[in-house]
């Protein structure tokens, strides 16, 4: 299995456009050592041809722009994403789909409840069907497995996961099961497999299984402690408010890592206030320390059959 | 006055994201002279302190990276873009208002038309309700000079203009007059003009005189010619179903350019199809030969009282 990191950070990016945080304004400067990171998304692949996207984010004209193995040769215009999976409809990771709106239609797996969203609060749906054949939606239910015709060795299946509704939905606060999915993916010829999920509030019981058995764990680095916007004064909520469980915290996500066998863990969707994204600062060290791995955009990593 | 061009190109910028054309194909692979663009926007100021954002597009998170003037130092979040006017409600200029979410409030200038697609089909107000007092509506109506706190010298008018409203409007082939407004902006101090028209269809008699009096033209450069996508390959829609009118035609923007007498003449919203975006192609070196500039992105403008 073939996946490329296209963007790393959390809503806003890093820097964020108007942040002056100690993280934001080193990287401008150049007094830290970190890297800058566009708004989170991953394509996947059988055959490191054709991809799959997993979330549109707002900048995803960039990340494609950066990414050569999504430009198709030969045709006047089209590209190598043959299919898009969303796991939630917040605005970080499905704004991108009007700016893809030159390509339709595409073929768009998310639950009934992100459709739902994205045809009333944010219509996305709606407004790209004036767009030759808009979005078309193939609706995806928890853990009934499935497949996308651009990479047919891969099987995705959608995990319901404790997180929130966007704050423009009428679900915030209140979210049914299918406005959060993280994705189990198996490659069927190989067996290898990856849990991707960007934003993990509170891992249950249901979840852990699918946890355990991922040889590689693309997962929610939002934030180091709970309360990290409010420490850096930047904001209120609390990473638990938003539905990202802290990296650093007593029972938080470092915690949960260290309890599962995957080969490899790595962190995405990492907020601008985040000290791991300081390469030198002691958190991103104790990473380090217990194997984490820390994405960036433009990472590629390759699941192989560990018998070749 | 002071002006700077954040992005010049039409909507999909420049490469677009899935298109070979020969243009887009030609600046990848540097085989020929041209600069890659971001989707048009510009900011203005009457102190080059404190700015105006005129439109918001998809890339509005980039282009602020790339335009150090909108950095304020000093404070833990915030920017110099003092208010925002919206010049329609077209995706490619109203997208970015979804990324400038972290630091609502934002006082929004904007024809009731417009507000009312970006309250429905497109509710981005709607949407950023949620976001710490979102968008704040002032409206505008045609003709009716007004300003703005930040840059209390300028005094901006907006002037309907013949185009189109979005796809995704119930308006769409059946604009109101205030679907689509160019821009007149004048220093009171040192009676500087400037008319910014991102989307021009067909000149008016009601809009030559704002047309005549302004010192400095940044107007639709969309296509050369009306049937460009056709010929290209890429679309059926031609430059006038779009709202733009075609440099080259006979009786279109360059004619109507060389009839004014502004001191600077600029192009702006150039579509990836458009061959003046080759450095060295005809139709490029038509436009210098009658004094016609290509803005780009980051383009600085100043308009200075003569008589200094």
């Amino acid at each position: 299995m073939f996946i490329k990191v296209l963007g790393s950070a959390a809503g806003g990016g890093f820097p964020q456009w108007n942040c002056n945080c100690a993280n934001c304004q080193g990287l401008r400067d150049g007094t830290i050592q970190a890297a800058p990171r566009t708004q989170s998304s991953i394509i996947v692949s059988d055959n490191g041809k054709e991809w799959v996207l997993c979330n549109a984010s707002p900048d995803i004209s960039q990340q494609i722009a950066h990414t050569p193995e999504l430009n198709k040769a030969g045709v006047l215009r089209g590209t190598h994403i043959g299919g898009i999976i969303l796991t939630d409809s917040q605005i970080d990771h499905t704004t991108g789909l009007l700016s893809l709106r030159e390509g339709c239609p595409h073929q768009v797996w998310c639950t009934p409840e992100v459709h739902e969203d994205l045809s009333t609060g944010f219509p996305v749906f709606t407004m790209l069907r004036h767009w030759n054949g808009g979005l078309v939606h193939h609706p995806i239910a928890p853990q009934q497995p499935f497949t996308v015709d651009a990479c047919p060795d891969l099987q995705f299946t959608a995990v319901p996961i404790a997180s929130n509704a966007p704050p423009y939905s009428p679900y915030r606060d209140r979210p049914l099961p299918g406005h959060n999915v993280a994705l189990f993916i198996e490659n069927r010829r190989n067996g290898q497999t990856l849990f991707y999920a960007p934003g993990l509030g509170e891992p249950d019981e249901a979840l852990l299984p699918w946890l355990q058995k991922a040889d590689c764990l693309l997962i929610d680095g939002t934030v180091w402690q709970d309360d990290e916007l409010q420490a850096a004064g930047v904001g209120r909520n609390t990473g638990r408010d938003m539905g990202h469980l802290a990296l650093g915290d007593e029972h938080g996500m470092m915690a949960l890592l260290a309890s599962l066998p995957a080969k490899r863990k790595i962190l995405i969707h990492i907020n601008n206030t985040n000290p791991i994204l300081n390469e030198q600062s002691p958190q991103r060290q104790a990473l380090t320390q217990q194997g984490i791995e820390v994405s960036w955009d433009g990472m590629a990593i390759t699941l192989q059959d560990t018998a070749c």
